[in-house]
């Protein structure tokens, strides 16, 4: 999911036109690598994912790699997987100008989950709130900040998580972090301190979050996801579970009642924490939000929130809210160096809440969200009505239930077509052996001048 | 000079200006840390370092420490220093409204170093150049970007450093990361990955910086400082060294061109590098500006700038400008989630930049600190004649040489006057004996409203 990747893809689709499926592979990386659209030190999907995304053969993308490897194109490292490798730029040799500002080309459509629709981003009322929130701001604001975050926002979303969202805040317990992979980096060094040595998540996710929980030392145990959710009934004697009660990602489920209370019952018997990522807890359709679990114990759950989904990504903007005792931790793990998130976007969100734009905003993205969830539903019943759709009543994707055996082909028939899908083998844990044949549609992703045009291509490659 | 940090000095200055000093000590400390204006985890300064900055015996501070340690207030831990205590916050129990919006109280001038004056925040152009970054910015700059930093960005640095300071930059290696510390942090980790065990830094200079390279697992041994800068003839086998060749902090000096040349050249004969912080190289008043280290060697030397002192450090934006091959090694060392700053304020300093405004903006600070460096000069000759001052000619700060014996108590008589100051014993690294009384005297930091106060303080307290 990160960009490198995507365009690593984009890439490759453009050239595998042909024949020659490895020649041509080899052909697309090479020259990725040699005009840096590619960047040195990036790493490659592994053979096996690239191999399910494009729809070849694994021992296809295998050798191809092999065979730039040999050639000092790539390096692979036991434990550090495939990379581009390190080049060279020789001294005073400009590179073409064409290649100082690459311009990316992607498929025409994509589906993937995991952005918000980036074409809605409220340009004029962040502008506006990023005015008031400069003029208003005292000088300070400019200088080194409070390693919390700035009080101005804490205070703001504390009133906010309250209202909207159940949460028990108090701005003196949240810490202001550059979006949810940082606050969970943070999370895993102050588990890490407490000598937790496993923690529990759910076996659909983001390797992405597993890997960063890997990175702080902390091995991973997949619970079960059911039509309830994550089985909490498997919860043992980890530290910590890492879990999206207000809809798993990405099977779409809330938790159940019994579960809710059984993750924090956990906790409370075994002092273990739970840390909650409520990704995308403001967009519910056909009925109340669901509160968040942190709602039900403050002192055993942290909760994660961020505008990635909400607003936009690119705001590198996330909070967790704390348990008391936790606060200390967490700035020690940030340690003082560590103010990663700039006071003026953290000021102009801070606007951005107090005024009423982030509920006007989140409300007319709910709106567009709906509608497109509406249009998905129908297009399905009409035009693939074989296929089963789940998870459609909060967030910004669907779960469409293939026929066994089909996902790989249909992901690689829609990459043929110009349209990127993600398969559930995307967001498996490993280990997990009883994986159904999904696609996990992120319908909230296109701007809606594409929406139709995708839907359309979508449908096309149902079986 | 972390935020905390100024905060608690500031508290403690207010208590303490009556009798009974550790008890006036304790109670600061005691009511600052109940009403949570002291977070939680929070790490004190040590008593020996606190006795200095308040000017009262080490012991004072030691027995006041002990004191709260013992009522659980504080706590101590080997290796860990003294901290604030966890408390757990009850739930329901709310706050007084006072404390959710603390207000902080300081001593009416600073002249530590370390800021740029903040009151001088360009903020009618910024928000302009904010205004066309939004108007301008593709849909896909609101998403997860591109870990390297935005291409916009990268591309006018480049010109723009090469222009300024002769660094031979092109936008493929340079990665815009979220301030010195952040790039410094990646880069211990780089080097930590690269087997090197140990770090050359100047006697002189940051106990934050040093610190980030312990927690990579660094060693740091000092380079002795005098006045053509550090002793490059003391190199040995350490696999890096880091330095402030166009304008040692805090001493003011540049690095003799004889030198310049011996850290390349140690640096290509050892296969060491050089990571050269070039924080604030563009103020320099009485002559041509030092160009870069990095352009004599762009394959052995890190250039690391940052707009926290030509700018604000609110804005958090730094950039490295890398040899090729080490390109790939600090994004290995980002890793997948390190995207930390802000795609919209690296646009608007794209914008800043490539507009003019930036220049501008440097134009006009250097006017406004040149002729601050001026009366601090004047009213150092015309009122305490035997100060010698040095470093004059770059830079937000000068260094005021003091009769042996006397920086304590200067530091002291300031701070009961409500001027902070820095002595020179704050910038001193560990085992360095030959420390001279000196202070570091930040004239860019106070607000032009302030300025004039501030010197008139400076002076009474001189000896």
């Amino acid at each position: 999911m990160t960009d490198s990747w995507a365009t690593f893809g984009v890439d490759l689709h453009l050239e595998l036109t042909g024949p020659g499926l490895r020649a041509g592979l080899a052909d697309a990386l090479r020259q990725a690598a040699r005009t840096g659209r590619l960047a040195p030190g990036t790493r490659l999907p592994s053979s096996r994912t690239l191999a399910v995304d494009l729809g070849v053969a694994r021992n296809t993308v295998a050798d191809a790699y092999a065979e730039l490897v040999a050639e000092g194109w790539l390096t692979a490292r036991q434990g550090s997987g495939t990379r581009v490798a390190p080049r060279s730029v020789a001294r005073g040799e400009p590179e073409p100008a064409a290649v100082r500002r690459p311009r990316r080309t992607g498929p025409a459509y994509s589906l993937r989950p995991g952005s918000p629709d980036l074409a809605s981003f409220p340009r004029t009322e962040w502008l506006r709130a990023s005015r008031r929130a400069l003029t208003a701001a005292p000088h300070d604001a400019f200088g080194y900040g409070d390693p919390r975050g700035r009080t101005e926002l804490r205070t703001v979303l504390a009133d906010y998580l309250a209202r909207a969202r159940g949460v028990h805040a108090d701005p003196d317990r949240i810490v202001i972090c550059a979006g949810f992979a940082h606050g969970l980096m943070l999370l895993g060094k102050v588990l890490r301190g407490r000598r937790v040595r496993e923690v529990a998540v759910e076996s659909y996710g983001l390797d992405l979050h597993w890997n960063l929980l890997a990175d702080a030392g902390l091995r991973t145990r997949a619970l079960s996801v059911d039509e309830h959710g994550s089985r909490t009934d498997e919860l043992g004697s980890e530290g910590a579970v890492l879990m999206t009660p207000a809809h798993q990602f990405p099977m779409g489920v809330p938790l159940h009642p019994d579960r809710r209370t059984a993750a924090v019952d956990w906790a409370r018997t075994t002092g273990g924490v739970v840390l909650e990522d409520d990704y995308d807890g403001e967009f519910r359709y056909d009925r109340q939000p669901v509160g968040a679990l942190q709602g039900l114990d403050p002192g055993r759950v942290v909760y994660c929130g961020t505008a990635s989904k909400s607003i936009a990504p690119g705001l590198r903007l996330g909070w967790l809210v704390l348990p008391g005792e936790m606060v200390g931790q967490v700035l020690e793990a940030k340690g003082p160096s560590d103010w990663m998130s700039s006071s003026l976007e953290q000021l102009t969100l801070a606007e951005f809440i107090a005024s009423g734009a982030y509920d006007r905003h989140v409300r007319s993205m709910r709106l567009r969200y709906r509608r497109r969830r509406d249009q998905l539903v129908e297009a399905l019943a009409e035009r693939a009505p074989d296929i089963r759709v789940s998870g459609i009543a909060a967030g910004l994707h669907a779960v469409l239930e293939l026929p066994p055996g089909t996902e790989q082909s249909v992901v690689q028939a829609a990459a043929w077509q110009g349209l990127a899908l993600d398969g559930g083998a995307q967001f498996r844990h490993t280990g997990v052996r009883d994986g159904r044949d999904m696609l996990v549609v992120g319908y909230g992703t296109p701007p809606d001048s594409a929406w139709t045009g995708a839907l359309d291509a979508l449908c096309r490659v149902l079986p």
